[in-house]
């Protein structure tokens, strides 16, 4: 789930979605930092959206971040020179044909890149095979199954069930999240560790109230009703409703918990 | 919720269900203690199951625990005085006409009660005027909507709401964790804080696979079996279909994710 924000004219709007963003790069991220020298690779970095706060994070590490994408590698290669970091080297690749020699890497690094795959083992054995033994593998995914809201709704839990299948039938699982301990222990990793990262928002956040509840979850759930309507998903109303229903969550008296997994574990 | 442990024979097998019993309770106890000669109210002890936790982490405060039901303090006080605890009082009382002057309290412990009432806020709303100026209010509940498991089962969800189906008709709700945040400021409580608690469980966790999955959340799900089917709210094939499918995730390369909710509040 890439994150899409809208942003405001507002100077004071674009600092509070900054300082929600950093939240939730918080909660995601914190507790990954790789040791000066050793080579990371990040496999499916997109447009570079995790690669700045993995470089940050490791200052000193050896990052190699790739994509099948050459359109996203330009835009990620342009942010993380923004961002004035140095230590990631971007390459064109096939996560499941890679251009790198057994135990090139000491550590494996994947962010929204497994909820996309219609075999993620298969991607994870591959990626087994560059990871130096005693090295680890980092996987951090999403689960839109997780939802979980007040007040509660039929018509919100359909309009994201459109978004699940349609994820599905491109191939992709959009509740991967809670899979990741069997996707990585069938794939031959050891020690798998697993820990979910709730994002709760009630009104005392109103930070992630709007940046996660409107802007970024439900903003997604919306942008699928042409496809969920034209495939006789859902009829308009009720997606409609549904929509409304997610908003809703986001008034005063809402509550809206979403939650994100993060496994690590060993080669 | 209450944990209905199956105790196997081995002392063993004894021994490794304490121990999971310690990690929920850390999970959802731990950060709640009670300084030294502080007067807390726990409303709603039933047979004592948090009292003694509750006792515990805070062996100077001064607790009085009110129930409905003779029987269950009865029974409540058996364990505390079997525990070697002395600093709880145990009285019979209404939680909608407690017999306890304004102010009485510094604190309020609420754990696993809210889910019965049909009104809640109006619980709250007594409760609040026990609590001194200044004084806070804490409450754990779970929610039943929050489960989430691999491999996804509509069977088991269907099972799931036949629960919070007939909870719901008995007047209560078995989704009222997540609504923590706005019962609590209705209910005229200020500062609310809500953090979720989800107990994640995997096969590297072979204690909550037997403690959690199988002999609490399934076990309390089959419970319902016969008044569901009386009730016609679902048919006895899917009913245990969803049940073998609870026990599924219990298998080694299931997973099962349940959250409770722990609140803390000021008057």
């Amino acid at each position: 789930m890439a994150p899409d924000y809208v942003h405001g004219y507002d100077p004071r709007e674009s600092i509070r979605l900054q300082d929600q963003a950093s939240t939730l790069v918080d909660l995601l991220h914190s507790d990954t930092s790789f040791s000066a020298g050793s080579r990371v690779l990040e496999a499916g970095c997109g447009v570079g959206a995790q690669t700045i706060t993995l470089a940050r994070n490791s200052p000193s590490a050896q990052i190699t971040a790739i994509d099948i994408s050459e359109t996203s590698l330009a835009e990620a290669q342009k942010r993380i020179s923004a961002a004035g970091i140095s230590n990631v080297k971007f390459q064109q690749a096939n996560i499941f044909d890679l251009p790198f020699a057994e135990a090139s890497f000491e550590h494996v690094f994947v962010c929204f890149v497994l909820e996309h795959l219609s075999d993620p083992v298969a991607a994870l054995t591959c990626l087994k095979k560059l990871v130096k033994p005693g090295g680890t593998i980092t996987v951090i995914e999403g689960d839109h199954g997780s939802v979980c809201f007040h007040p509660e709704s039929a018509a919100a839990h359909k309009a994201i069930d459109c978004q699940i299948l349609l994820q599905a039938r491109a191939g992709g699982n959009a509740c991967v999240g809670r899979e990741l301990y069997p996707l990585l222990t069938s794939a031959g990793y050891r020690n798998c560790r697993v820990s979910p990262r709730m994002v709760y928002v009630d009104a005392s956040r109103p930070d992630f109230v709007d940046g996660f509840i409107k802007n970024t979850f439900t903003a997604m759930i919306e942008g699928v009703r042409e496809k969920a309507l034209q495939s006789e998903l859902i009829d308009a109303e009720t997606f409609d409703a549904g929509i409304r229903d997610l908003y809703r969550t986001a008034q005063p008296d809402g509550v809206f918990c979403y939650t994100f997994f993060k496994a690590v574990a060993e080669v």
